[in-house]
């Protein structure tokens, strides 16, 4: 649902909750399976992650691709518009380490 | 609740819902009073905007200070910590305006 033309409303209405930039950064860090999502410090459960995943491919962000059939399972990967966030996330590191002097110093490869 | 010392997830953690940024928006271009608010295309409701205003001070991303006492009235400014945010808001411009060529060019002088 599109809250108005505004680009920042907009922006907010397809990522503006608490886990979807969450998963697009580990996506951005090489991370594809489900495992490894879940293995991530920030604890997403299961019944969540299905969800963000599920509409982050109906948004367009992330495609899903099977890499094993029996039993069938998948991996994920982000598209060009999702991996277009990047800046958004680089944004964030860069506030939050100014503001909360513990939060961790993201890799240089991150940043640049 | 600070879910990990991620700078994104930490970043997250008070902003990542669909409210707090729209209203941080309309505060960088100039608007401070509730009925302002109010009136931006998105329609927040009231109570919805109290919650978010409450914790936004909160977090030290605004001031709240009365303009009028009888009866007592505030207006809401944004703190230097809120209006450094304004990096990630010109990230999520160019990023719809990139991908969603019907959401509206910002002003020039806001994505500067």
């Amino acid at each position: 649902m599109q809250r108005s033309e505004c680009p920042i409303s907009t922006t907010l209405d397809l990522v503006g909750d608490r886990w979807t930039l969450v998963i697009l950064r580990d996506m951005l860090n090489g991370k594809t399976r489900y495992a490894q999502f879940l293995d991530s410090p920030e604890r997403i459960t299961t019944n969540v992650l299905a969800v963000r995943l599920k509409q982050m491919e109906a948004d367009g962000l992330i495609l899903k691709t099977p890499y094993q059939l029996k039993p069938r399972r998948y991996e994920y990967v982000l598209t060009e518009q999702g991996r277009a966030l990047h800046g958004v996330l680089k944004e964030m590191c860069r506030w939050a380490n100014a503001y909360y002097p513990k939060t961790w110093t993201p890799p240089e490869d991150f940043m640049t």
